[in-house]
């Protein structure tokens, strides 16, 4: 059987704990912190064995798109959704999978975050085709679990049957037993020490009528639009489409849908995997010296260990110092502790009440 | 009787302990580290109630000569004396010295280091005047002595007498008992404990009769190149001016003069004054926030601490760190542990192996 796997990236998110590299109009996936290249850039790319240029879309916000346009040129136009709003997960992937309902309902859509880390690509590929395969055959709702590597409290953990449900291409598919809200310290422990939890990565396949029907059955609130949004998108009109979408609630499809839904099948990773969350992240992802300093930009270290510096365009000298995260920008400069980089958004804040907009 | 007061400002100094602001071509006393304006400029400008311009001489080399004379173009060119080579304080104060011995022997000379914060400017200037009548009537080398605050080692010291041996203007006038090397931290306590000690401050005065006579008498080695400085300034001839300057041996007037000669009178400051040794001593210097943190430059400051920032042209976040030194240049970033800012020199001893001269 030959499959039909079309591939939806979600590069609509914002968020600022990246500043100042980041600012409003530059979020996480159009920073190149990885590689040279944005993280939407490294995101499409790795995918290229697996589908043509022609079965990727995208959905961000106009802004976003021109970006997107600019950055990953052989992407054909009509495939850069724009969300008319700024409306979570839910609407948005209900107007992508609505747009490939129109091609074909039974096409494979797999879903992918623009702004993770993926490390091991082959096997990453291997898992997404077997997974396309999986909810072709099985009918079901599929989403990539990750294998916890210390008791996190930043994620959503799923925890699935003892028992793989099914097998495609030699990865194991498991039944959801229970969505779990991000746990306190305590319970993710535990998580950890029973097995069989995973984090929720927000990767997924589905089909767009398995997408459609599972809406049908446990979201009713958001299915009311599903016919509207095929119709108004087969006559293209896209003041319709914004009506429409603009009528859905604004929720993540965690919550709208998978943590409803009965019939979610979970493949664990096999692939590295971060979500890059904030800047001390980055110390497990770029190359450390001796001391573990990670640097971007040419930089001398004198007696210090544990700091990671983003400034390529300068020379950087540290002295004595320890564990700090060091971002130096065009306009602004950050010198953070590196367990305090969550505080980031202190000075987003400081800025938004001081009125210094230029720098958000 | 009225005094023919003349000011030399020894602007010939090199250093490195401001980097990234400082470099080879931009020593200390030509960085705004104190106000908008170059210590240097800071340094003849208070002195303007005291002294007309025309009675402030410079010694520096030739490119630091250049950038004073766009610095301060008030003092006549002729009074830029410019040194030939790097040769210590030694030479380029004999050369001062005969220049204002061709106008007046008698004349008070009053010798400044360029790159000093001195704060309560009014006494500073009566101290000046009462130091220059003590040099004139005594016949004597003046030095001022600034009173210890603590217990330096880098810094030398001056023991002086019981009582004065002469008053000026209101100030006492102690006569030398020894001049003493920097000292280690116990000897210094010892020195504080006494009473009686005063840090070498780099500061004098003298009539260019009696530096001669002096020089005649304690330092034949230095004497020696006198009558030839005269003759060859004298003659208006540069190259043979560099040819007696370049015989002159190379050490500082501490070495050459001042600790031998034995007719040195000491002045104690009442003056605030720092000699603003390297990027910490600002931290007494600028204006700081109620968590003791000083800054140059537009600066937001979440749960940080004594923190010293040079950023002028950006904006700074700092976020839960404390006591570091963040300096940003136009080509360098600079982040410090605030009692490691000696180790600065480290830095520079890896650029200059390292090749990378345009950091220097």
């Amino acid at each position: 059987m030959s499959m039909d796997i079309q591939v939806v990236v979600m590069a609509g998110g914002r968020g600022t704990r990246f500043w100042p590299l980041s600012r409003r109009t530059k979020p996480k996936q159009f920073l190149p912190i990885i590689s040279s290249k944005t993280m939407v850039e490294e995101t499409v790319e790795r995918l290229m064995p697996l589908v043509p240029w022609a079965k990727v879309r995208t959905v961000a916000n106009a802004q976003q798109t021109r970006l997107i346009r600019k950055l990953l040129p052989r992407i054909p136009a009509r495939n850069l959704l724009v969300e008319p709003s700024g409306r979570n997960t839910a609407p948005s992937l209900m107007l992508a999978t609505a747009a490939i309902y129109r091609e074909n309902p039974e096409a494979a859509v797999i879903v992918l975050p623009s702004d993770h880390l993926i490390t091991d690509t082959p096997v990453f590929l291997k898992q997404l085709e077997s997974g396309a395969q999986a909810a072709v055959q099985e009918r079901r709702l599929v989403t990539f679990g990750i294998r916890p590597t210390h008791p996190a409290t930043g994620y959503g953990y799923i925890h699935v049957s003892a028992e793989p449900a099914a097998k495609h291409r030699g990865f194991p598919f498991y039944d959801v037993l229970e969505f779990k809200e991000k746990p306190d310290r305590e319970q993710a422990k535990l998580f950890l020490a029973s097995g069989g939890y995973y984090w929720n990565s927000g990767m997924f396949v589905w089909t767009p009528e398995v997408f459609a029907a599972e809406l049908e059955a446990h979201a009713p609130d958001f299915h009311a639009s599903w016919p509207k949004l095929l119709a108004a998108l087969k006559k293209r009109n896209a003041a319709e489409t914004a009506r429409v979408f603009n009528g859905i609630p604004a929720l993540s499809i965690d919550y709208a849908l998978m943590e409803k839904a009965q019939a979610v099948l979970v493949c664990p990773s096999r692939f590295g995997w971060s979500d890059v969350g904030a800047w001390s992240s980055l110390l497990d992802v770029w190359k450390r010296d001796a001391r573990g300093n990670a640097a971007k930009g040419d930089t001398i270290a004198v007696d210090s260990e544990g700091c990671l510096v983003f400034n390529p365009d300068k020379l950087t000298a540290v002295v004595g110092v320890k564990d700090l995260i060091i971002v130096n920008t065009g306009d602004a400069l950050l010198v953070c502790r590196k367990d305090r980089d969550q505080q980031v958004k202190d000075v987003i804040a400081a800025l938004t009440k001081g009125g210094r907009k230029r720098y958000l």
